[in-house]
């Protein structure tokens, strides 16, 4: 492909894009293909001689967005968002044909510099502690991680380090092995699925604590455990604080638990994924007091921020720490600027790759074309709508809403047994109209309902919960029984609140009369 | 930005990347500016309102540009290269336009089968043996990772994981931490420095074997090391061979190591990151003999094989030890097409963090567009580029070649001291006119010259030798004392062979007359 076809192609795709996102509304949020679809579409091998972008592009259509779950639609409200904004596609478009790879500063100092500026910026946009930016004194700064996963992996590695070189100090004749051995780590049983995978990653047992009845982690019961551990002959490593757990969006108590992980110099990640957003807004910023006891902090801005995956902003108080743990440095590495110096970060110390994205370039186009203001009208915009969605569901008496309503999530349900929820999440899936997902909330099967897309509107969230009310009518009037294939014992499902692992897509509904 | 002004900039940027990659010639290769420019030039805080994307673009060229070393450049002879092509970038787009996560495969059933497929091709493509594929019988399956890195991790993680359990069930008394604590790794003196890093990431020693004379590991010098090993009482669990390493594009003698890995049940890891992209020549294939005692191969298609960072091909040959290690579900990740079956991989088990990119959109358009020929046709070009530089260098007797020419790498340096080749690599670097990075070779300096830029050309190549020569030319006249600053006896520099670690940019030298 040379330049001019690049230009004729590459202005297509502009227009196709534009167009998609235009008409999202048209595609049907979730796809309905089979499974192995893609392959019956497409060749086993790859062509020899090359193709035409035009016969590529239209490929594009034909196999792959049957096969496409539309994040952006307006009906999509699983999960928690997924951002895309056209700043952000410009940016990243730009990245691309750069390509550069920023390991080191010399190898792009607009790479290194341009992220250490907008981590500043944004730093400063949510008002973290001083100490967290790289313009600051001291050995604090922000840095790009690809996802908030890779965030809480990188700190639990650097807290094990840390951790490991500090009982050596007080223990010399302990090995690093019988040391890191004794490591433990806590989160709460609310937090993400990627906490608990960075503990077996990190091979660090992750304990997940029971939370309070709010779903949140709280200092007394972090203080047990530790004090359990402590009693075992145990080492407390690392806690991971959620602000805005993925289930119902809770918020772990920071101003009880951070004293204590001080005290134990205990490293203290938060993990702030998608709520982190919200302290872009001055009164949100309350839920994260106590965050000057944490030793980082991870929000994800291809989240709720409009910068496409991948993105996530991470700050720690100390990065010499990152530095200590990571650092593996080969004679083709070696530059002359190596220093350091926060404001001139290797950063390819502070991750766990060797290579890297220039990701800040779209979070640059963000910031700057939306400005402040524009990313805190995104904000309030999608808590608004979460708002009314929560007060549509109040009013039809069928429903209860499990947890107050918290940023753009509401956890709902109908009133009764588990299985009349399931059945509901049952026919709106089979459906397809929006897509949600479930989760428990004390032994109650709840739907999530979060608004997601960029694109949502008021018509959309009255679309949403018209189509959960036209469901809910059905299942109103059924017992349901839900016979699942792969389960010997059908009545067990009955009572169950934890989705079946196996559960068949199709799912046999045996409507009774109810009485 | 709406559709309209999206389709207007996003139709600018596009004939902006074209322009910049038809007239890159003119830009030098080694960007100049000084550590901290970008903060001079850049507000200390993000604006307020959004701002027009015509400042923006403009600051692209006035802020960034200047701080770009420009990979993609013909000048860029440095590490390895990164990929960039026009059908990747296009691809691209249309993976941040569509703008799924594709986490699992109802989160976006194409994001899974296209990777699915693409690396079923690719496999093909490489005559990989058909057990490390999704589409044979059996648990093998392909991924895409982010890197290497990451691929050499994950693998270490699997083997981890792995040995452990086989350990526990031979000693069911013995703890995990116990097992975790012995377990040791191996690659070469030569290998990546993300290899070491991971053993470092992993908690497992990663010991770097001496190589032969010629770069490589073999088996005897594994064989030799697990035996001292297994005397300690510490378990072998895990191999990283390397097929192209950074220094000299050694490679690794898989036929050797491949049994005394599979022998003593330790998982043997492949890193082919930059030279497995030769393996889509069937004449270079006999450089990967004994692949098939491998369990897991990596190559970077976005080292060699024109599509942009971040792609990273990895096969493994049974992907239930990597599902083992990494699965950790929770009910809102659940879904009804859940399955082992390798045709449906749900691939978040399979890497690192939860969320995922579309990343095989722009390896499909890459595979399309250029097709097997046009790809095979891309890595001659590339090689006879180096063999013609090799030609040259051979034809001026100031000069030695110290390894053989390999693939697109040809590591010569000036005959005599150290200190001259070290003189040349300064003057080059003062100069700025091409890009290159250093490595040692058994206690000799060289200067590593790599084809890397998709545009490269014969004139650019002699464009390059040409200021080689030049610089030589004022090198041969003198003799170098080189005074670094930062150390404090400058005589003990004039043997070194060592990079020194905090060396400053500008050295002074000391020209005197040479006998």
């Amino acid at each position: 492909m040379d330049s001019e076809s690049f230009k004729e192609c590459g202005k297509t795709v502009i227009d196709y894009i534009a167009n998609y996102m235009d008409n999202i509304r048209d595609r049907p949020v979730l796809s309905t293909v089979e499974p192995g679809y893609l392959y019956k579409l497409t060749p086993s091998e790859a062509p020899v001689k090359g193709e035409h972008w035009k016969t590529v592009l239209a490929d594009v259509e034909n196999v792959i967005m049957p096969g496409i779950t539309h994040w952006n639609s307006p009906q999509f409200h699983a999960f928690f968002p997924t951002a895309n904004s056209y700043p952000a596609i410009v940016g990243d478009m730009l990245c691309n044909g750069i390509g550069c790879i920023g390991f080191s500063w010399i190898t792009s100092p607009a790479c290194t510099e341009l992220e250490v500026q907008v981590m500043n910026w944004f730093g400063k946009i949510l008002d973290l502690p001083k100490e967290f930016l790289n313009e600051s004194e001291g050995p604090g700064g922000g840095v790009l991680q690809g996802s908030a996963s890779e965030a809480t992996l990188v700190c639990l590695l650097a807290a094990k380090d840390r951790a490991t070189k500090r009982m050596k100090t007080f223990n010399p004749s302990m090995e690093d092995g019988e040391i890191k051995a004794k490591l433990v780590a806590y989160t709460s049983d609310q937090s993400n699925s990627s906490v608990e995978k960075a503990g077996l990653l990190g091979s660090m047992p992750m304990r997940l604590l029971e939370t309070d009845k709010d779903g949140r982690m709280t200092g007394p019961i972090l203080a047990k455990a530790i004090a359990e551990d402590l009693a075992k002959g145990l080492i407390p490593c690392y806690v991971v604080a959620t602000l805005g757990t993925t289930g119902t969006c809770a918020f772990d108590c920071l101003e009880t638990l951070g004293p204590i992980c001080n005290e134990n110099n205990i490293w203290l990640h938060v993990d702030a994924a998608y709520a982190g957003a919200a302290f872009i807004l001055p009164e949100y910023r309350h839920l994260m007091a106590g965050v000057q006891y944490a030793d980082s902090f991870d929000v994800n801005l291809h989240k709720w921020l409009l910068v496409n995956f991948d993105c996530s902003a991470m700050w720690v108080k100390n990065a010499t720490y990152l530095v200590d743990a990571f650092n593996v440095d080969r004679v083709y590495l070696k530059h002359s600027y190596q220093s350091q110096d926060p404001q001139i970060p290797d950063y390819r110390h502070w991750q766990i790759p060797l290579g890297r994205r220039f990701r800040s370039l779209k979070m640059w186009f963000v910031l700057r074309l939306y400005g402040v203001e524009g990313l805190q009208a995104h904000i309030r915009k999608q808590m608004n709508l979460a708002e009314l969605f929560g007060k549509l569901v109040e009013q039809d008496p069928r429903f209860e809403i499990v947890m107050p309503v918290t940023m753009g999530l509401v956890c709902f349900r109908l009133k009764g047994n588990n299985i009349l929820t399931k059945h509901l999440y049952e026919r709106l899936m089979n459906s397809g109209q929006i897509y949600l997902v479930t989760a428990n909330v004390r032994s109650q099967l709840v739907i999530r309902f979060v608004v997601c897309s960029r694109l949502t509107e008021e018509a959309d969230v009255r679309f949403a919960w018209n189509e959960i009310q036209r469901q809910a009518d059905a299942v109103s009037g059924t017992v349901a029984v839900v016979v699942v294939a792969t389960a010997a014992d059908a009545s067990a499902e009955v009572t169950t609140d934890v989705w079946p692992d196996k559960m068949e897509h199709h799912v046999a509904v045996k409507s009774l009369t109810q009485g």
